[in-house]
């Protein structure tokens, strides 16, 4: 009885990391969204999200912690557990990039627009990919699609380095769109850290899920307490 | 005898974080003096210690699992081992800053030096300054010196922020330094995101402490289960 219990408070905790990820993807997508149209009262409701994303993020926190002092969770519990809560601060960082974007998009309004030739949108869909690919990777427990995140992540950073090269060489010649390609440069790296965060979303995917294969080799659980590895 | 095992393998993974720390900070101080005097050799040996620091975060994590898995904590106890684990992360993304700086001296050493009118080492010293606060104030257990710590990163960030718009101006009245500028845009931004590193830091220590003080304040216990709360 007090297993099922145990098992609903974990099913519980995947329920509220599943909210506080949908929170987080809205939010990208509108910064990105805000960015190429330039919509300020998108801008906005990303802004105003953020609260909420602070506050989930809270509280997932204090329910991981609820139920790692309600009783002993065996090795491959933990392991989900402690997922959750890198998961759950990997997201809300996506939140603060989110934030940034939009905080530079309103930024960006103030001067004339600049044709640049660099692919925002581009980086901006692989990184925002990221992101879900990470989270379904988490629902279907999917190794193989967490090593793709990584992946990817290898072209979000190679599309940012062309980016920081490609604005250097347009300021030198263009000088007077200075201030929208250090915008865009900017724009450009929080996308990475975005891209960063999906990374390390899959990782703790990944170190969950061969945390519960390793249940099924007894030598890979030598530094276990011996009742955890038999669990 | 159960419970003072428990109480050392709690030191130990008290040391093994300062260790880590110890090792991250050696890395951010490389970096930022590798800069200072484009000293590539400095740089390699940033890149060197990447792999013994990303060692250390694995076991720390590891025995964090074990602790966890070998008794049920306190709900005390249980916020010192998430302190550590998120603590921990961020330690090893400030050592993930200082190979970016190192990598971007390398960069640096093929392009002439440039008279820029930003202070980089006061931003570096800054970063680097909260990271080792953060750091004392774990040890300390000291709220208020975590509180200062957050303060800092305002500074960092509106220095961050001016070196922006001052390089924006410089690129387009010297078009010709435009490569060196944007690479101390890009290291003046690394050092924000250490900074940023270090209020997570300082916040899990208020996390951590300010849950201690909570147990002799019953009404702010009530999302933990009573046998918790009493103990």
């Amino acid at each position: 009885m007090i297993r099922i219990h145990f098992q609903h408070k974990l099913d519980e905790l995947r329920e509220r990391l599943l909210v506080m990820a949908g929170l987080v993807e809205q939010a990208i997508d509108r910064a990105i969204e805000a960015y190429d149209n330039r919509d300020a009262s998108l801008c906005d409701l990303v802004l105003m999200a953020e609260p909420a994303i602070d506050r989930t993020e809270r509280e997932i926190d204090q329910l991981a912690l609820d139920i790692l002092a309600m009783e002993q969770p065996t090795a491959v519990d933990l392991r989900f557990i402690l997922a959750v809560i890198r998961i759950n601060a990997d997201l809300e960082r996506v939140g603060d990039q989110a934030v940034n974007i939009a905080a530079r998009v309103k930024e960006l309004q103030a001067i004339p627009e600049a044709d640049l030739p660099i692919d925002i949108p581009k980086i901006a869909e692989i990184a925002s990919t990221m992101v879900r690919m990470a989270i379904k990777a988490f629902i279907d427990r999917d190794e193989k699609a967490s090593n793709d995140v990584l992946l990817m992540d290898d072209e979000v950073d190679k599309l940012n380095h062309d980016a920081f090269h490609t604005l250097g060489e347009l300021i030198k010649s263009k000088p007077d769109v200075t201030q929208q390609a250090l915008n865009a440069l900017v724009i450009s790296r929080n996308l990475e850290r975005v891209g960063d965060h999906a990374t390390n979303i899959a990782e703790d995917v990944i170190f969950w899920v061969s945390g519960a294969d390793v249940r099924h080799h007894a030598s890979a659980m030598t530094s276990l307490p011996d009742q955890i590895a038999e669990a």
